[in-house]
């Protein structure tokens, strides 16, 4: 291939970062030119990621001496706050953006500023930027300049909520339950105590019980779908002591005479990445380690007209940078699983 | 004190075996006599579990020549099905039982058969057997010759409901959701494959999807308090990679003007293994970690007359050995905190 | 690729069976024709390993019945006992053969029966068998009928120690200690309750302290290659709470004036799985995982002449299928990286 | 008992802090008047240690405010560099002290210095600071106003050690080497990236092999009992995916016609807290998890004249809050066991 895209990565030290260089190793229309960090500039990538010695030959730099202005696609994956002041400069150059991070996922200003407690930088931009989840918004997302790519809990609840919300088979005014358990690298690699093994090992608990960043994200797809939902929508989000994974089990009220899971396996036919699995499956979080996967699966409760659908992915892969690489190939045309069949690691 | 009973454990192998073992080595009242085990007889119960060397002189024997008709109480830590034929022999006797396992849980034979999927070999004595959930029958359990000590997910759901349908406060005909997680230790000791670390370890899952045995347990509690409920009552345990702990995520709909935290501290104010905490607040498992607790929270959602209820244990205490220690301290009039005044172990 | 060579798999059930699928799923010069199983036979590799599902269309076969003499090679993934009975009626046909368990490692068969327990079905066979430890007998490999695959300990323990044995740098008459660390999967997938989550989760222990299997099997490697040594070898493994990965901590009596660094770096310079880090290095298990890697580091203790060489690999990988693969690549001349170039999963 | 002494902790918010108060809240003689914490100080202990509630009625304070001089003893559980500044004014009003932390283990100043990079505030008090290894130096711990604590390294090698070391057992000139292991709350409470669940997790690595700051601690025990041996002794942690415990695999040689076992068993015939398991038995640490115990076994290697020591402690309490609670209970005359009756929690 004599021409490969050149790929930037603002950002590189955290767990979005690392997983990005993993699947990009093994991409083959892709040429990474630039990794930035600020903390870490002038060291090797291999010594910072030893798991990573032997693959890669570069090193970080200060995002300003990165030459990120000769990139065609730059990935943001910082904190909040960095990629809505960065962004502007890159776009007008005519450099494509996939942001990890949550500045352009919420179209309502003031309802980021809200929940993100700080001032949006570049609110202008914000209408232009596409929500990056994949299988809703394909054709945008192939003429997007700038793609805001989904936080893990919204993936891994609207994959399975998508196709039903789209023909309108939820009873409006009932509850909406999305009981969802993470593993611990969602919190990220910065050095906080509740992420240590000694306080979230052999544990388990909820958080962000009184309002987590990722419910109004969800609120916005729903309420863009189907209307009588969004504003019950129940969102409980729990800590499981593992690396990765993610599970959401969903109860939803359905109308009469819905056949969910014929919903679903139609709606993703083409969808390389959405696996419906038959009803009465369990889908596990390991059957997805490492993969750009959601696995799903629905079925009646023993309660009329309530439904269980689980919904599994790697939050690091499906869950960021799976679906920032996926994000990556339909904006440039190319094959949607080009980097991205790994085969998930079991044990 | 010189008159310490006499305490027989049957099937001390398992895990609530030597959780039996463990709490009851700091009981001032009583005095193992007996521990049986077909598989281990002979062998020392110190050489069996290294944890126990130097605090117990006892050696495993069969059952038949194990003396436990001089007992004053056996406790039945075997797998369902054992105690049911071996407990009318004792209870002639006049000995007591507390039965760990799930024999004499339910009233109603025809269900017990179905869910247990086997004939039940004393349905003359299930009448007499009391309901072991300490905090909903002292008084019964008080005077019981026989008790049926709860299931671990019975124990963490019904407690945190109690209250509110003993004063008929859940709305009926609404759906009444338990999204319940349980550690490894749950599974027992048995050796089977989906127990392994590297099979639950690292993974998230739901199980038992199509039908937990726990669910007719817990619906026998809840139709004997409020009626129009128990059919609307959806079940959904998970397994979460951790050793001990179980935690429950429950979804009421309470009706209007209920103050639910009210309604459970004043409920438990006199029981000291119940701890309600302010509202907000995410109970943790490892917070009970090896001891007899219960902690719950209570908030409203964000979807109205939707109330989340939180509420952890350590599934091998209060879900098992703790709460048929502390059934003991009741039948025998004992304080009811005797040997049951564990620090949780944190971190 | 008009002619890949066909692949069957004995025995697919296990880790490393799984893995063995994991790893081929990527390589572009072989088709899997033939996955056996006993206990399985008739059941799809996709629902047995919900992973593999959209990966594979195959369906576990018994042995018999699985059309094995077709092949072009046979991957053993059996307990011991199975491929010393199976592989004549295969070898006869010209059928190369991977034997991943321990039946033909060990070349003086009383040594074998007296570890392994049994007696020896093929000792005819045992001497035309080349011990797969790649880097050491790669021509041998390329041109053997049978491979007998390494055992996980002797990879990671032997990788270290082969520059200086071969170039005789090792002071006889000392010890040479090779303190040993496994995560569980080393133990495979049969349910024994020494593998449970609760058993084996958040504890550490040493066992076959004894005597372990591995130990003649890398006295034999030692033995070949510098005498004097071999019978001043200590083993000790240990069982660490963790799914995958192995670490080697070897403290060796060098030579005066060596220099084991350089002696490392010579010896590996043309081996893409061996890694040499600088002195000082600690190399971290996950640093490996998922792939055919070993990371080394070697550095003087506080005590003159002895060194200490850290040594890890993922014990299912270049421990077990990750070699058996590039043993195979050997085999048939394929570039000995062909479907080895998975990125380490990290974290 | 109408005389309980007073007791005061000094940073109370660490994991050898919520170790003393779970310890200490079963000791009858006793009562905590005072914990101190700067950054907490204003808060509930049982706010900040949910696992509290309900079992203590205290408020953090800060050191100023706290009333330390009104305790009959006061414990350090404070990062190295601060008792050495607090300890002179407590002693100078005949308040007696257990230090937890590292400032007067080391009774050579500048290998002090050296070691923990910063200058020593009190070195006229060093020497009449009592090295805690209670089962070493019962007599002066007994009559020592100041008690050094070990580290958890130190009580888990030096326990082994000691009986051999003082019959002068070991041959001097050979090397003497500690592979230890530890969990990861030997690390504390700190926010640092190394102990997160996602780093430290899934993981085993070597650390600390230029130099561990036990390293002298245990050169100075073992130089104070047999001459020859310290200058030998070869010391490399590693860490292991767990909460809590140690294990350390002692490489011996020992004099010819030395029966360890024999001479353990003496040298610990009084002492309740260690354990001598049979040769050929291999401790785990779970077996001591939550209790003051360590437990040893000793065997030949296969090789002539090397023995193979094991020993394994919970590295929070022998190896830090329980030994505390020892010294404590030593220093008042009380009964060495009194508050540390705690069955190992297994699973």
């Amino acid at each position: 291939m004599n021409s490969k895209i050149k790929v930037g990565i603002v950002g590189a030290t955290g767990y979005t970062g690392v997983e990005l260089l993993r699947l990009l190793s093994s991409h083959p229309n892709i040429e990474i030119t630039t990794v930035t960090s600020r903390s870490e500039s002038g060291k090797a990538v291999s010594d910072y990621f030893p798991s990573l010695r032997g693959i890669y030959d570069l090193t970080f730099q200060t995002p300003e001496h990165a030459g990120l202005e000769k990139c065609d696609i730059v990935f943001f994956a910082t904190p909040n706050g960095i990629a809505m002041n960065d962004a502007p400069r890159l776009l007008e150059k005519g450099i494509r953006i996939v942001d990890l991070s949550a500045d352009f996922r919420i179209q309502d200003i003031s309802t980021w500023e809200h929940w993100y407690k700080m001032k949006h930088a570049s609110p202008d931009i914000v209408p232009q930027a596409v929500y990056g989840l994949s299988e809703l918004n394909r054709d945008a997302i192939a003429s997007a300049q700038i793609v805001a790519n989904p936080g893990c809990y919204p993936t891994c609840v609207s994959l399975p909520l998508l196709p039903m919300l789209k023909e309108g088979r939820l009873k409006p005014h009932m509850p909406l339950i999305a009981d969802c358990k993470s593993g611990v690298s969602g919190a990220g690699r910065k050095a906080n105590t509740g992420s240590l093994l000694c306080e979230a090992g052999d544990n388990f608990k909820a958080y962000g019980i009184t309002g987590h960043r990722h419910q109004p994200e969800i609120r916005q797809t729903i309420a863009t779908l189907q209307p009588g939902i969004a504003e019950h929508f129940i969102f409980v989000p729990h800590l499981t002591p593992m690396i990765r994974g993610m599970h959401a089990t969903l109860y939803l009220h359905l109308e009469d005479g819905c056949n969910p899971e014929a919903v679903l396996r139609e709606f993703y036919r083409d969808s390389p990445f959405v696996d419906i699995m038959p009803a009465g499956s369990t889908p596990e979080t390991r059957s997805v380690r490492g993969a750009n996967l959601c696995r799903i699966s629905i079925q009646k409760s023993s309660s009329d007209n309530v439904w269980i659908a689980l919904s599994v992915i790697d939050n690091l892969v499906k869950g960021a940078a799976g679906q920032a690489v996926q994000n990556m190939n339909i904006m440039f045309g190319f094959d949607e699983k080009l980097g991205l069949i790994q085969t998930p690691l079991l044990p």
